[in-house]
């Protein structure tokens, strides 16, 4: 039932012979890029070696910076000032470094519940402690935002709200546009940074739809955007952006690790500024999306098909995952040892709820379509409703 | 004079035109093996994309952990087990990933001094208190740390002692082993975290002599050891490694950061470890030894010939750094205008000093001689002979 997240090995995951694991968020090995990458990788090391290889530009190399000022556009709705752009290594170290700027160890985070499973392990390996903010179907709401500022000591000088707005992981779907106006201005009242975790945002299925950072231009709370090329180049990259205060910025990238270590993931963002301004690009991403919308039917299809009377979830307009919740009072870490039994397996949804609110997720699992080809979704869910027909189980008839 | 370090660009620093900047510590372009990195891409990616690409293993792909743990030996004089290596985003990022385990914002940390002046800009950054441990010529000094020690409030929990003991930055000398040991036994006696900064240890230009990580089995203090390719193969890449007790690798290789982004900088550490596991490896590090010595004997040649009446050094065994006191009362940054004025530049000796006793550092100056080749660190000695002949110039006379 455990995944093999240490220990000796190359890859973070290892998969289980025999085993459907719904469980990873990760991207498809299968999509990545990579005789694009070796192609971008020969031409930058054959054209400018000394400017790939050597310290990078603290704040993330011109190329990439400049491609990303232009091509956010597409994912947020206007272009981003180079000044507001921050190459990271990835969106977890994005967070990392926001932590080190704005708390301390004892801190007070706000968190929307449920969230992102290893966002709220980061949090607990900083020693911070989180306060959820509930969410309703259309996400965190402002009353729940206010009561959780409320909790935070007044001494205390940072207050950081963590959410996924875009196809939240867990939950699959988006903060509706006025329901983000509304956190904006709590946030603005009660001087909450707003961190965004907008990895999925460019992982929409529908064409065209933008997700704009800020909802309203009157609402200029303090909000920090992090994105991420884990999920639509390679994870093993390790290369992110964060498009946030020039302020912020400014002190991150004049701070004494960027002064000693240069940009974070220098060559890999060289390498990446390659792919993403080379022809293929757009290809590569409209594939991206066709695939990963496949794969989102396929498993809403069975699911539909094999577990609708058992399950419920919301639609699915983009990211990677479903979140199921069962229709009766049933719970997903009993369930589970019941799937893995029948060799499939999936994160029951207490993971992503703050420990003090843990027994909330008691009825929600998250199923990711990201991993697996279609055969093995369709098998994955087959396995599910055979585990959960079988005499005994704790069901609800 | 000042050097780029933010700000729009591709590289940390831009070469201003015609000065010779004997200030970065950098290694030197023309040593990159560009062509060596570009075939190991090339086979990574066209063997092993998957593995390449994924989400690396928490603590560094297995293929990097092996080879280090036997490579190590060839540094440190025995094999390291595997079990207390962690692959890190290069040195500055793993003392980053220490701070964060050990210490809290307003804690002391112990930093001989001089020491890099960047990692005093990193512990800035993190808000914590440098107390200096006073160096003679063979180092920090035991009774300097035990005085250092005793100045820890009780309460604080961990006390790290940040040094950089082999072809130490900035004083190109090491600590000998006799001194070492003494160290270590004030070290575990008052409970003190050794951190080594060793990214200089793999170039040292005699045959054959290694640089024991512990000086003596029975002063087993705690000691981390930082090590990185940025010296040996090229610094954009950001990979490294430490060498640390196993729980140490365990807690940072299972914290949040590392379980919800995998190792860091993976695919580069991928490329690295194909690098080093091939053929031209060792005749590789032959030639950065052979021409990193060529530079030190140029630059310290020219040294004794020009400037040997004004300043005396330190022999310099391995490294990038010749530590230059001037032999009379001078301020080296008052010198340094003269410098800048004909120039050529270096880092004046303050800047390596924590700022309560910047003062120490007024006579000295670091000169790198690993960035430039041998005419231009020629020409640079000269330009400094020039400067400070100049009629005017508050020198010795």
């Amino acid at each position: 039932m455990t995944r093999s997240v240490t220990g000796p090995g190359t890859t973070q995951i290892a998969d289980r012979p025999g085993v459907v694991d719904l469980g990873p968020g990760h991207s498809s090995p299968s999509l990545y890029p990579s005789r694009e990458l070796a192609r971008a990788v020969e031409e930058v090391l054959r054209d400018a070696p000394g400017e790939a290889l050597a310290y990078g530009a603290n704040r993330g190399p011109a190329p990439l910076v400049e491609w990303l000022s232009s091509w956010l556009a597409n994912v947020h709705g206007s272009p981003v000032d180079p000044s507001r752009i921050l190459v990271t290594a990835g969106a977890s170290a994005a967070l990392d470094r926001l932590c080190s700027l704005f708390t301390r160890p004892g801190d007070a985070v706000l968190c929307e519940a449920p969230t992102y499973h290893l966002a709220l392990a980061q949090l607990a390996s900083r020693r911070l402690h989180v306060v959820p903010v509930a969410s309703d179907a259309r996400g965190p709401t402002p009353d729940a935002l206010e009561r959780a500022a409320r909790e935070v000591p007044a001494a205390q000088e940072h207050v950081l709200f963590y959410t996924v707005p875009v196809h939240s992981n867990p939950r699959g779907a988006s903060i509706p546009r006025d329901r983000w106006s509304s956190l904006c201005t709590v946030a603005k009242e009660r001087g909450i940074h707003m961190v965004r975790d907008d990895v999925y945002a460019p992982l929409t299925y529908a064409e065209g739809v933008v997700h704009p950072i800020r909802a309203d231009a009157d609402a200029d709370a303090t909000v920090t955007s992090l994105g991420s090329f884990s999920k639509i180049v390679a994870p093993g990259l390790r290369v992110g952006w964060m498009i946030t205060d020039p302020e912020v910025v400014d002190r991150l990238g004049n701070d004494g690790l960027a002064r000693s270590g240069g940009g974070p993931s220098h060559t890999a963002a060289m390498i990446v500024a390659r792919l993403c301004g080379s022809s293929g690009w757009d290809g590569h991403l409209r594939r991206l999306r066709r695939e990963y919308s496949e794969r989102r039917d396929v498993l809403v299809g069975a699911l539909e098909a094999e577990l609708g009377d058992l399950c419920e979830w919301q639609p699915v307009e983009g990211g990677f995952f479903v979140w199921l919740r069962f229709r009766h009072d049933l719970d997903a870490k009993t369930m589970l040892r019941e799937a893995e039994r029948h060799r499939v397996s999936y994160i029951p949804g207490s993971e992503f709820f703050p420990a003090s609110v843990a027994g909330e997720g008691r009825r929600y699992a998250r199923l990711s379509f990201s991993y697996h080809p279609a055969d093995k979704l369709r098998e994955g869910v087959s396995r599910l409703a055979h585990a959960w027909s079988t005499p005994g189980v704790p069901v609800y008839r």
